[in-house]
């Protein structure tokens, strides 16, 4: 075993190990040596090298998603670390544990000229659950000949200990981003042959919070009340709930469910695609009686965020009386009207609740239900006369995704297009809608993969892709790994949204038209590449593309650019009726 | 004319136009359509078009690095300005004018759920000169009809405009980077045909002390008594300094210069490269008497970042009485030993300084002089003798770059040869010093080359080329641009620093071994592709590399991976006798 001399670089690596971390994601420098040193030669850690930290960041933040521990970051001083900001945000807003480490100048270095020197104490302050600032510890050869410096060099170490404990605990407890900054002074490389630190350990405390009937009991009295009450689901890990419990929910006449692909549940009662709901009202000529049929006296929501615009829009305008949400850390009001958070996990508030609540009499689920079994056979008819689009290609491709995969979803047209369609429920499916950003979702898919044993799919928009293509500078894309790049030339999404599409300066601002291909990308990362520019092709493609072989594969979907809008702005209309 | 119907983005444009900004740098989204309008549709902007928001921020850099005046840089709400993180702190310890300008999601949006939100008010805290959080400006059918809400909202676009002000001023008096955050409510993209409005305008404040005589006679006595100056230039603009101020100071017995490559400045009797000098006495048996007669009694600097770290490490142990800085703004302490800061420019303070000087009889030049000749004989011997190497390979290129050529140098290890030999002094030399990452190389020359009329050339290893090869997804590369990538299949830096080289661990998570070749991306991105593997072919392919074309070019220079620390480490005990 190499560990390095300054004892603080194997606390870290000690606390992290005595934690259950084994993922460390290491970007190269020198600063950094101390924990390279001891990452990298300790037995229970795997360690990834990744050298653009905006994609290291994401590759861990994909890894921690699938494995729902903390994966740990470590980068060298300087701008390095300001590369993981994008990541870092991610994960604060979608709740995915992410340690970073970053190496640091003592504090005396710092503003006075030196190298890939900046601030670093608190610099993710505004989007970080915890941020350790260390000491720098000395490493002197008469250290314990002094005894006033040695108690000295015991306080800063206890110092440290505690808070690389505070930190990493806080990931785990909270699901989420935590900061640990470490000068070191050099020399960086020294080392040492046994690891004998023995720092002080916090254990980390998971609150399990348990209403008791007699808490619930005033909710479920406006519960039982109710005869129209709305769940919406957001991003939502695979299994969160147990089928049990939504069986039940999916038999209550005053219950309707909204899932969205994001939520990962499956129930043959709920309601998988809102905007096919939702859309087609809007473009009714006075679409209020429909929606006050449809506005729910009660919401109830768990899960993350909410990738559909109109059921905000729709209940922002036609809210409930009452908007509870169910989560252990966080409840967003996001429609204006939350009124309760139960904080606490979705079983445990389920197991609690569902003995309180009494069967009402109710047309509310049936209702909706109908319209829905419509809407879908419109979907279908559709589906059936539209042009070659984005629209078709994804129509193409759900059938033939293996089932089992894991499918990872780029920003922003992308997953909204996926929300039209109905995905196996073999398949896990997951998107960076923290921030929902377009800059991480290769590297994110490229982590996930790595974490997973299941196959994964990116499916995602060109600019998506382009923006991270540094994600393949990567060796470690399992063969299974698959990606398919819709290549609408542009910002297809810009296209959607109001405003002027006739223009140059539509084109070059907004939708930013390119005519960039991934071939030479693929070259240049080793990928198989495939070329569709036509159903036919699609169709041709598919099957060889999903079959096993000993390189990663991408599929690149031409589609016509300026086509695109206009075929889904028609879909709602058509679904109406 | 097309401006946007929302007050305050209209105010921002106009008051970007008043204070003379020209160049604006757009990344693609919606929140910030209405800056997009305005920015895209007036006379006296040239609008660019960049969607990686990290290369955006530093193509924007190396535009205003050129220019020295502020570029602006406009992005959507959400992580997309995170990404500009690595420029801003760029920006902030090179003292370059950059207008970072967000779109936001009015306050009520955030943390709610909302796709695209995080918390950006004061996001950049720890790297900016001023953050402007603005108002969100309504724009109401019936505003002039409610005497109250009129007056609030003419307060909050007073306030904005204010802000405004301030923040573009900050970017202009102490040239560095500013944020602008601006939330915006729906509808997004309604327009006017004329501007109209009249926003507030405040005068930026030019400060320029001027020393008196009687200020700096102190310093001129110490002056006057001491028999060894050192002056020391770090990074600075082409021109900074008058030629007389410099021949003066070139002909004190008393007084060594030392220039770096990044100083852009020219006097034959100045130490040009300072690691040839500090280099070789470091090899010394006993090094501390060439030290001690090198050792100065005042050490004078001015520019900004030193890259040398051998001075660093020599004055930081042998430290002068007195250190003493000359910049408008800002003094690091950077030898630990800064006692006086002079406030003003350099030409200023010389202007006013050297009338006081008087002659004193020291051989501190002269001895030194005589050294330094020596040196560059060795220099010379030991080119001609080195195998093929990185080393080798700058040597080539060096006498085959045009005259007037600006150069922009990757970090880390280029910009440390380039420092070992002559560039002609027509010449303009660039790099990233301030936080001397790798983040930006690529998108930074890219930027200058816009603004240069003279042709760009940039030098970078291959870490940096590819971590920031995003940068060449870029409509605005002119033809006259070319970059080298001394590619040496790794951080061939890391083989320069201390440490175990010979194991699969070093070579893995230090030394980042990679076997990319920059041709796809030349395919990708449509430029010229030359590569050379050997000295004749580095010679071969110059002249043509250099030779104009109707498309940008790259030559790529395969260097043997494990024998550049060797050829390095060598050099400065070979010139030493």
């Amino acid at each position: 075993m190499k560990y390095s001399k300054i004892p603080v670089a194997r606390s870290i690596v000690t606390l992290c190990v005595a934690k259950n971390i084994k993922h460390v994601v290491i970007s190269p420098g020198s600063r950094n040596a101390p924990l390279t040193i001891g990452f990298t030669h300790h037995p229970e850690i795997k360690p990834y090298s990744i050298v653009d930290e905006r994609c290291a960041g994401f590759f861990a933040l994909g890894m921690a998603q699938q494995l729902h521990e903390p994966v740990v970051l470590v980068c060298t001083s300087g701008s390095a670390l300001l590369n993981y900001y994008p990541a870092i945000a991610e994960a604060f807003y979608s709740d995915i544990p992410l340690v970073i480490i970053s190496a640091d100048r003592p504090i005396e270095r710092i503003d006075i000229g030196d190298g890939q020197t900046i601030r670093q104490k608190n610099v993710f302050e505004n989007h970080i659950l915890y941020s350790a600032n260390l000491y720098s510890e000395l490493v002197l050869e008469n250290e314990l000949q002094d005894s006033k410096l040695q108690q000295k060099q015991f306080e800063a170490r206890k110092h440290n200990e505690r808070e690389i404990n505070l930190a990493l605990n806080k990931a785990i407890e909270e699901q989420g981003p935590v900061h640990i900054n470490v000068p070191f002074y050099e020399p960086l490389y020294d080392t040492v042959e046994n690891i004998t630190v023995n720092p002080l350990e916090i254990l980390p405390e998971i609150l399990n919070r348990n209403y008791a009937s007699n808490e619930l009991q005033p909710y479920a009295d406006i519960w039982n009340a109710a005869k129209r009450k709305m769940i919406i689901v957001g991003v939502a890990q695979p299994n969160l709930v147990e089928q049990e419990i939504l069986d039940k929910l999916a038999e209550d006449d005053s219950v309707i469910v909204f899932t969205e692909t994001t939520s990962n549940l499956h129930q043959h009662n709920f309601f998988t695609r809102i905007d096919t709901l939702i859309g087609p009202i809007e473009k009714e000529v006075d679409p209020s009686e429909l929606f006050k049929k449809l506005q729910p006296e009660i919401l109830l929501t768990f899960g993350g965020f909410i990738v559909s615009k109109k059921i905000k829009a729709f209940l922002r305008k036609y809210q409930p009386a009452h908007h509870w949400h169910i989560d252990k850390k966080k409840a967003y009001n996001t429609f204006f009207c939350l009124n309760k958070h139960f904080e606490t996990e979705v079983n445990s508030f389920f197991t609690n609740f569902l003995p309180l609540k009494k069967e009402v009499e109710s047309d509310y689920a049936k209702f909706w239900q109908n319209i829905h079994v419509q809407r879908q056979k419109r979907h279908e008819e559709y589906m059936a006369e539209i042009p070659y689009s984005d629209l078709k290609a994804m129509q193409l491709v759900v059938p033939h995704v293996p089932e089992h995969t894991v499918i990872e979803f780029g920003n922003s047209s992308t997953i909204r297009y996926a929300q039209l369609f109905e995905w196996d429920k073999s398949m896990k499916i997951f998107c960076n809608r923290g921030t929902s950003g377009i800059d991480g979702s290769v590297s994110t898919a490229v982590g996930a993969a790595v974490a997973q044993k299941n196959p994964v799919l990116l499916i995602t928009g060109d600019l998506s892709f382009f923006y991270d293509s540094n994600a393949l500078w990567n060796n470690y894309i399992p063969n299974n790994f698959r990606i398919i790049v819709l290549n609408n030339q542009g910002g297809g999404i810009f296209r959607i949204l109001p405003g002027n599409k006739n223009s140059e300066n539509f084109e070059t601002y907004f939708e930013t038209v390119h005519d960039l291909k991934a071939k030479p990308l693929c070259e240049l990362y080793k990928l198989d590449y495939f070329l569709a520019t036509s159903e036919e092709e699609i169709e041709q493609s598919l099957v060889e593309f999903f079959s096993t072989s000993s390189r990663p594969k991408l599929l690149e979907i031409m589609t016509p650019r300026k086509i695109n809008d206009e075929v889904l702005l028609k879909y709602f209309g058509f679904i109406k009726t």
